[in-house]
């Protein structure tokens, strides 16, 4: 049970495209150069993300990518979200009513959430409620080196390249 | 990403076994037959189950399944954590030491926890502890007429078969 690699390609993006903001768009080519990334399955996830609304792209030689609004409105919960199918950890297939055990219940047992199913859901929503509480504006501020790196190096990576 | 099915199979046996502590061991023959799930496959998730100290087995004919201690002190992370291969929902690959990105960055920089890896641990940090706060006796007291039918039905069910 793991997230796929493109939650964390997806965060890094996000994250390098809110530092680069005043030189968005960011074009693919640069980004996938940027994390040594496979390009065109970068852009498979960026353009999940653009699906989600928390992406654009625009074409052209001067196109690329950016963030649709300011990172302080972007959550980890709908990055995750737009990247990872499916989000519940935990499927309930009703095994309580299969079987000799399930076999003579009253309709009214079943009519119940089964209470395994509740608190595996109240734990994912633990889960989510984190993931919700931090947004992408949060994680920008947490490195303030990375900023500065991403400033600095990203100018000097574009002129070359 | 989601659990296996199995997660949800060996929460229901921990919680019959819990509901038919009178009557074990409970042999897999019936614990199969009671939720039509195959047994060689169930036996599995048994072993898994036994090698976490959850459940022991008895051998012979009137061998079987018994929770090893009370159900106030077996937690659902327990046995999701004996039955689900690595619960890392989130692995960090350093993403951000990759490419042109990292390459002049200093080690001071990388030598903290990278803020995306911080937030995602937390937000699983949040789920293992929901999981952790309930027991395989919280959920055996949310369903009395689970725990009535099992026990009523299961004597039915050990006598003819």
């Amino acid at each position: 049970m793991r997230m796929s690699e493109g939650v964390e390609w997806g965060l890094h993006c996000c994250v390098t495209l809110g530092w680069l903001d005043e030189h968005a768009p960011v074009s693919i080519r640069r980004l996938a150069l940027w994390f040594d990334l496979p390009q065109e399955y970068l852009k498979k996830r960026l353009q999940a993300l653009a699906r989600a609304g928390i992406l654009t792209s625009s074409p052209g030689i001067r196109g690329g990518w950016s963030l649709t609004r300011p990172a302080e409105r972007i959550t980890v919960m709908e990055v995750v979200a737009a990247l990872e199918d499916g989000l519940d950890l935990f499927r309930c297939t009703e095994v309580r009513q299969r079987g000799a055990g399930g076999a003579n219940a009253t309709d009214a047992e079943f009519a119940e959430t089964c209470g395994i199913s509740a608190v595996m859901r109240r734990a994912e929503m633990a889960w989510r409620r984190e993931l919700a509480a931090h947004t992408i504006a949060d994680l920008m501020e947490r490195s303030p080196q990375g900023a500065e790196r991403t400033r600095r190096d990203y100018l000097r990576m574009a002129g070359s390249a």
